[in-house]
């Protein structure tokens, strides 16, 4: 059997071209590291297509990801390959001038903006990192999320990270990773390492 | 209890400080995707703190990593964060002139060089991508590798990705993330895609 391809071949009714231009859903779960950094990596792919890239930092700690962010936005900015926008919720959302009365609020605003983005198909690859928390907590609505995604026009690639990713998620999902923890140093009473843990 | 406080504290003579400038042996293994792109993910953690970066492709394609490599390189010239030092089996290592005869020689003469990189302490970061297989396939003693990274001189951090990482190597590390394949758009037939899979 030639090298890459698929065991089975689906009655879709799409020409192999359509399917390897098949927007994704991919989901990063588990209680094991490299979820987001997975992602951030994915972006590096996207980014040298030249796709626009919206990321959503569904985390409280505006400190975290400092430096994927500073990666990122010097790769936007640098002339070649895809832009990067970066939202940050931990800062409060950039399109919003007062500040969300809770997390439960500030995690549905930044929903509803990438709702909008996707609407108008202003990214080509949307990581949505911890996404699964907001999700997973009942915060926002599984099946609201699952409806729009799966309705979502053009070629728009969605990667949601974060434990607990819940069910009906995973279902509908095309990719799904989950990161295991065999070890961590942390275990062995190892402390978190700058240039490692952030 | 405080965040971010290990459970428990080893009796190991360490300050919290040396604890936290110990260097790290990462391995990520398993059967599904991100074992790599979570690499690189960290290797953008690592430029953000000016780090020198290493990365050691144990591949055969040089097609592979396009995306990630094209990243990299813009990084490590931008000015900002750490060098990116990025040598490829695949096309031949810069270092050699003639062609390795086989492809087990070749990710021996990779190996050499890793050894004398981590002798000068030329890296703070070693990105050694794929390097699980030639392990596994016994083309490079593990013992040998194990005992060398054990030794290995300053704070110098490696992450070692590929399936089937050999157990003493798991045991040697410090952090093991086991990536689980769940669900893989291949298994629907879908075909790999330009931006997600390279």
């Amino acid at each position: 059997m030639p090298r890459g391809k698929p065991e089975t071949v689906p009655e879709d009714g799409l020409t192999t071209r359509q399917r390897r231009h098949r927007p994704l859903l991919m989901v990063h779960t588990g209680t094991g590291k490299g979820k987001s950094t997975a992602a951030f990596g994915t972006a590096l792919r996207a980014w040298n297509q030249g796709w626009p890239i919206g990321v959503f930092q569904f985390v409280k700690s505006a400190k975290w990801r400092v430096g994927e962010e500073r990666a990122l936005r010097v790769l936007g900015d640098s002339g070649e390959g895809g832009s990067v926008t970066w939202h940050k919720m931990g800062e409060g959302w950039s399109w919003i001038q007062r500040a969300p009365e809770s997390s439960e609020e500030a995690a549905r605003e930044g929903w509803e903006q990438v709702k909008r983005d996707l609407a108008a198909e202003t990214h080509r690859l949307y990581v949505l990192d911890e996404f699964a928390y907001p999700l997973h907590w009942g915060w926002i609505d599984t099946g609201e999320v699952v409806s729009v995604l799966r309705d979502r026009p053009g070629t728009q690639h969605v990667v949601i990270t974060g434990r607990n990713a819940p069910r009906e998620l995973l279902d509908a999902a095309d990719l799904v990773t989950e990161m295991t923890k065999v070890k961590h140093p942390m275990d062995a009473g190892r402390k978190g390492q700058r240039g490692i843990e952030w």
